[in-house]
């Protein structure tokens, strides 16, 4: 069976970085935006379109969960669907590191490894978003918080929407770090540190 | 400031175990059971009544946060604020790990680590119990199972009453790790790579 581990992660909390790094560490392969552009070639969506329904909407149908078939499905679980079949799919190429997505949910079967990364430090987050985006400098530090609170509320929304868990419950994952005390370095090692020394 | 790690844990997930494997391999005191005979000399109280009233069970008085005085207070109030007293204390001596005891609350303002230690692997908590103390073998599983589930209810309770604070609340600790997977070895390297790599 493959080495997968599955991270998910608040907002601006350094998951995604995390996630890229450890990959690269373990020579893992590293699914996150790259699932998107799959998404569209097999399913036909256009990039932007699976963006705006993967993890920022949900535009219900009716109660779905995993494991329906396409007819009377709203856009976002459509989207859901093919990009849950996607997730499946890279699962079986190889070991790989996958961001986000439910992927922890949808692998549960696969014995993947479930990491949840936090932070408590709004300024440290805003600051990452100023890094990262340089558009968003535009924008005040009130606005960042409001538009990072607005995130993680609809990735939680999304989460319980399509897995029946909530997002935020540590027993959902099997490690959970806080990225306003650990460092990104740290991080990296600590989840290293629970793939060696068995 | 004297490093400090706090350790909260479910019971018979290895919490205990991991603490002082930690404490040995950073050269840090290790405060458990000690806290119970430290608690005794001060305050008078005899040890079997600390334990009795520290986790296991609460009796209310009226709703007490810790900083009150001591009249009118519950013998579970009483006890909790002699043991808060005597956890700053054991905090100033330098570096340490404390395990359980709302620790993680009562030095929120030192500076501390906070980890948890949580288990979802039934099985594996009853053989702990099973190897530890002996006399428990002449339960049934069943019956070990709702003790271990009756022991973290009330261990809950008890951290919601003095803290205000949801006890399996990822965002109050600073690393969850969850030790149906990773192994007590695996999960001493994992604070310790918290600790280490800045």
């Amino acid at each position: 069976m493959n080495n997968i581990i599955t991270i998910s992660r608040q907002f601006s909390s350094g998951g995604r970085e995390i996630g890229k790094r450890l990959a690269d560490s373990l020579l893992y392969a590293y699914y996150d935006a790259e699932i998107i552009k799959k998404v569209a070639e097999e399913s036909g969506f256009c990039e932007s379109y699976i963006e705006k329904y993967s993890e920022a909407n949900i535009t219900r149908g009716y109660n779905y969960t995993f494991g329906q078939t396409f007819s009377t499905l709203s856009p976002s679980d459509q989207v859901q669907i093919a990009q849950a079949k996607v997730i499946r799919e890279l699962s079986t190429k190889g070991d790989c590191v996958i961001v986000g997505r439910c992927a922890d949910y949808i692998l549960k079967d696969s014995n993947n490894f479930k990491v949840f990364i936090y932070s408590s430090d709004m300024e440290q987050r805003i600051k990452r978003c100023y890094d990262k985006v340089p558009a968003d400098k535009n924008k005040t530090e009130k606005e960042m918080q409001k538009m990072i609170k607005s995130i993680d509320k609809t990735r939680s929304k999304n989460y319980n929407y399509y897995t029946g868990q909530d997002w935020e419950d540590m027993t959902n994952y099997n490690l959970c770090i806080d990225t306003s005390v650990v460092s990104i370095k740290q991080a990296v090692a600590t989840i290293l540190a629970c793939c060696n020394n068995k």
